[in-house]
């Protein structure tokens, strides 16, 4: 699956960065496949790539002309700005794509995209949902934004990064990469919040842990999958799951983890903002209306 | 799947309460070929289960003489003890087994098991870990304590109500079920506000809350399982996910959702517990090493 291209390319791709991230993507493409040609500011990180077939280039200049796209994995922004500031970077750019998974701030990838696009070139700026065990993995996710035209021709490459990915224009992506992680890092600390708690019964931690997941997996599986039907519907008929029965159950687990010493602060929340709707009105429909309560002309005062 | 027992009973199970609980455990039992006999105050509530084959008694003596055992799913405690004073009732406990998925506080079941032991019965508490469209359900689960050896000779029965069964001592049991709750009621608030914060930005509330899903689903069932083969293995080393780099970026969204006005006190806990979990030292552990900051010798105080 090569890319399709007028030139033709000693390489596919190339990867600029051997942190643990770079150097994750870089063995997962030549897993794939991929002639990948490699460059690191520090050389001695290449060895396992350059053991595994790849190239290692002498240049950012020379990495950028080997392939048509050029991933991007450095440290910050600073350290982009300084890559593409070395000898023949911007004379290089023309033509080429740099797919940028550096992690940065919200506006400094469209200045990136600029400077990019000035110099002929294109810019594609990813963000990959994955811890690195996962790069490569069919079933990871991954969010691209910047020029579009570019993400398309270089699809097939970038799903062998995350098998599953989404293009979204500039703003959708920031925001939705904001609460894509605000909810996936509050499961996750929730679960340590409640193992923890399980301490203070006299529980085994790692015992817990474990029947903790199996137990609950389907359970919350299936009611997001609801929630999200239910939000697509506008379908928040309280025939399953009754708000104002969860605030009262909610009410006695707190009593319950309280009177044990635990410190909940994650599980306090969750009461205060399934009461808060309750006493805004939604207490007879599904818990799913939960989510009307924090639309923007219903939030608390700053 | 007959119990197996000494006396030849006219029905597999009783299921005293039909609200919409008991209703639906009542179809699931009939559903599966199991012989239902059925009771409830107002004798209405019963007419599809009739229809769908049940046989209404006249009476909770007669169901309880009818099987084995009795499911009850009532109101509450109060009702529970109405039901056990009625004529006859407490006679024909003797050798019978109650299965009681009333909801009650954590005192109340040990006090019943008690009353139904004195009489010569035995009681099993339960708690199905599912809303009402899953009952009978082959995925869900329960947790069952009360008197170990009448859950066993039952337990096929109430893996037809949930395919999925523990049971645990009492303590335990309650327990457990405590932060089993607090976790999986989070993990839907936390994804209720994740959304609802969506449409600060602009987005589409039912867009975002199917491609949060899509996206997030791996990539926290992943880190959960991560995590819980880490608290079995004690092994906490900061190879994929630091936590002192989740705390920045933790900072970095929460950040981009107050900018938009949007209201996020679970996430907000979220943050709080990261940066006082990096704080006690444990930032160069992964992030499931944030369980360890609610040991009991590390609480704040109260």
């Amino acid at each position: 699956m090569r890319e399709q291209n007028d030139e033709s390319f000693e390489f596919d791709v190339s990867v600029v960065g051997l942190g643990a991230m770079g150097t994750l993507m870089a063995h997962a493409l030549l897993k794939q496949g991929k002639r990948v040609a490699i460059w690191n500011r520090s050389p001695g990180k290449a060895a396992s790539l350059v053991a595994a077939g790849a190239h290692l280039c002498d240049s950012v200049e020379t990495a950028l002309v080997a392939s048509p796209a050029t991933i991007f994995v450095l440290l910050d922004n600073h350290a982009t700005h300084e890559v593409l500031g070395m000898p023949g970077v911007m004379h290089a750019l023309a033509n080429r794509t740099i797919v940028d998974y550096t992690t940065n701030a919200q506006d400094e990838g469209p200045a990136l995209q600029g400077l990019v696009n000035r110099a002929g070139g294109h810019y594609v700026k990813g963000m990959i949902v994955a811890y690195p065990r996962n790069v490569g993995h069919r079933e990871s996710h991954s969010i691209h934004t910047g020029d579009r035209e570019a993400f398309e021709q270089h699809r097939s490459l970038l799903e062998g990064l995350a098998g599953h990915t989404v293009f979204l224009p500039w703003g959708e992506a920031l925001a939705f990469a904001s609460v894509l992680h605000a909810h996936a890092f509050a499961a996750m600390v929730a679960f340590f919040e409640a193992v923890g708690a399980s301490e203070r019964f006299g529980l085994s931690v790692s015992k817990t842990a474990r029947l903790l997941l199996d137990t609950s997996r389907f359970f919350v599986a299936d009611a997001l999958e609801e929630a999200a039907r239910r939000l697509e519907a506008q379908d928040f008929a309280g025939d399953q799951a009754r708000l104002d029965v969860h605030v009262d159950a909610f009410a006695h687990i707190a009593q319950s983890l309280h009177a044990q010493g635990a410190w909940t602060p994650v599980f306090d929340a969750v009461c205060q903002v399934a009461q808060r709707a309750a006493s805004m009105g939604y207490g007879n429909q599904d818990i799913a209306a939960i989510t009307l309560s924090f639309a923007h002309d219903k939030a608390p005062g700053h």
